[in-house]
């Protein structure tokens, strides 16, 4: 980090370092809610945004012109690296993406192509670039990627599932073809993660939307080697955040995971989270994406219920606890910044009390 | 309870009394894994075998047939309930059930019937006599509804849900239409599961399968003085055994609720489990039923994790952590079942160490 770097209150608050006032962004902050992407979004797919440097660029910056988010998140998707492994899938409308040919044996994951992204996700690398130069040094820039253990549930389900079968199948059937798999995608997140790092972005953060899926024990047999490894391998130049949805028995596994920064949703107390974490990693979240639709006076009990649990303690970044939601009041975003960075700010200066 | 009920193990592990085993009986034991159910079900819908008394009592007794289950449950629905109170539904081809016209707003509540359930679902009635009769006092029969959580749930949404958006914005955007709905559902389903009771089922269990995805705060907030109000209307000359998934940080509040036995899945440790909950309730569960599909030495392996945790305290009924999946092998469910009897009877003779 250089010395301006060292000042911007996300990376401040990843590493646990003091800030005047608690930093926030928000997963999927580019996304369906703004008018903006939604007419880009008309034109042309999903995929050709994130493949397109330019627009995935526009996109990524969208939101950073309407409120004062405290870091940018390229605008690309957790899927995105598969596609080149050898992977096909397409976005069915309504579904969610969909793997024609599931990965199932050792045979389909001897297929599987360890990636060069630099040659095979150029455009993410472009896009990188392009948003480093717009952003000018206003905000940080964070690169991410799905965890192993998500990644490889996609794949193997076929795409979302809600129980799972075929990936715990795998695990408890056939273990060397999960290794196999495991381990396949941990090589390839790990250079996909730390080119996107040469390319320019500042932190980094690693999905493991799914993971609550599964029992602790099960966590910490088949998934937790997998998602040492890849945080093991990132050029740790940048913070790293990992994030899951439904993990509350699984935090203190994921914290031997090894990131700087633990995600956690709504499911849980932040503070009791934190506290189950133990105070030498930092956290993110936590706000009920659903909350975020309104009313605007509900929006504000929870942020300051949030912001008391942290207790003014350096190293909570606000964020949801999950994506935002496509319906949501773009009006509210707004007043959701404003609020942790006004609340937050006199919290941090003995006045939180004032605020109401 | 008459003498003889008193010694069912079942029974007596609901009232956390000593029994020379750990009984065990599953979520979905009369379902789609059984070739006799499949056969059925290629002949009638689902709805029908629900509706139809001969054919509810000949599924429910088929698994006491193959395997030595410690309960039987009856066959019927969570949603039997929802269809005279007025929300219609069907089950769409893979898909669950769906409700054509959700209710979203106060007019769609004031609609609502508040049921005579031996009037309204007489079928369900007389598929428990038929049952008890046929049992002639071998094991307990439970009978069960979904919490009204659950049920407002698939109703607000108009079926299964992923982030339950229109259910929370009820919650958060118009309380008086939440509440007037819970209030309406409890006052159906302390009718609809007393009415069982004096039909002659000796346990009860409300399953609260979705409630996981509620924040603690919102669990207390909206959805625990309804399900405590349920539970406390109930003829407690039977236990009530109180289900849900996803549930870890509700724990606390879901034994507030009053239920003498709380039912918990697999993405937290059943010992954990009981030490949060205290041990002056009975626990239930919790293998993933991905699990059961097998390898067998896997299931025993869980089997010893999970008594072993539960330490032979009395209170531990065995269980799935959620229904048993179709695809589920028939020989693993003989075994299981055999497993746990056999386990927890050398452990709690002392000799749980000799079985490997």
């Amino acid at each position: 980090m250089n010395e301006k770097e060292k000042q911007f209150p996300f990376l401040r608050a990843c590493h646990r370092q003091p800030t005047p006032y608690t930093p926030i962004w928000l997963m999927r902050q580019a996304g369906r809610y703004m008018k903006e992407y939604r007419a880009l979004r008309k034109k042309y797919s999903f995929l050709a945004m994130c493949k397109t440097p330019e627009m995935a660029a526009q996109v990524t910056l969208q939101p950073l012109k309407h409120f004062k988010l405290d870091a940018a998140i390229i605008f690309s998707d957790i899927l995105i690296p598969l596609e080149p492994m050898g992977v096909e899938f397409e976005f069915a409308k309504g579904e969610g993406p969909v793997f024609h040919r599931p990965v199932r044996e050792m045979k389909d994951v001897e297929r599987l192509k360890i990636i060069e992204p630099e040659e095979e996700t150029p455009f993410l690398m472009e896009a990188i670039r392009i948003v480093r130069r717009e952003l000018g040094g206003k905000v940080p820039l964070i690169g991410f990627s799905g965890a192993p253990f998500t990644l490889a549930s996609y794949i193997i389900e076929g795409g979302y599932s809600k129980q799972y079968i075929f990936t715990k199948g795998m695990m408890y059937q056939d273990r060397p073809t999960w290794d196999a798999l495991m381990e396949k995608l941990s090589r390839v997140l790990v250079h996909y993660l730390n080119a996107q790092v040469r390319a320019g972005v500042q932190a980094l953060q690693i999905f493991d939307s799914w993971v609550g899926c599964l029992s602790p024990a099960d966590y910490e047999e088949y998934v937790l080697p997998f998602s040492k490894k890849v945080i093991k391998g990132l050029d740790r130049s940048v913070p790293v955040i990992h994030f899951g949805t439904s993990t509350s028995t699984l935090l203190p596994m994921m914290k031997k995971a090894g990131g700087d920064v633990i995600g956690v949703d709504w499911r849980l107390d932040l503070g009791e989270a934190w506290a189950r974490l133990g105070y030498h990693v930092a956290i993110q979240g936590n706000l009920d994406p659903v909350v975020l639709m309104g009313p605007v006076d509900r929006i504000r009990r929870e942020v300051k219920r949030i912001l008391d649990q942290a207790g003014g303690r350096p190293g909570h970044i606000f964020n949801l606890g999950h994506g935002i939601l496509p319906g949501t009041p773009v009006e509210n975003v707004g007043a959701l910044v404003d609020m942790v960075h006004e609340y937050s700010s006199m919290m941090k200066q003995g006045k939180g009390e004032r605020l109401r």
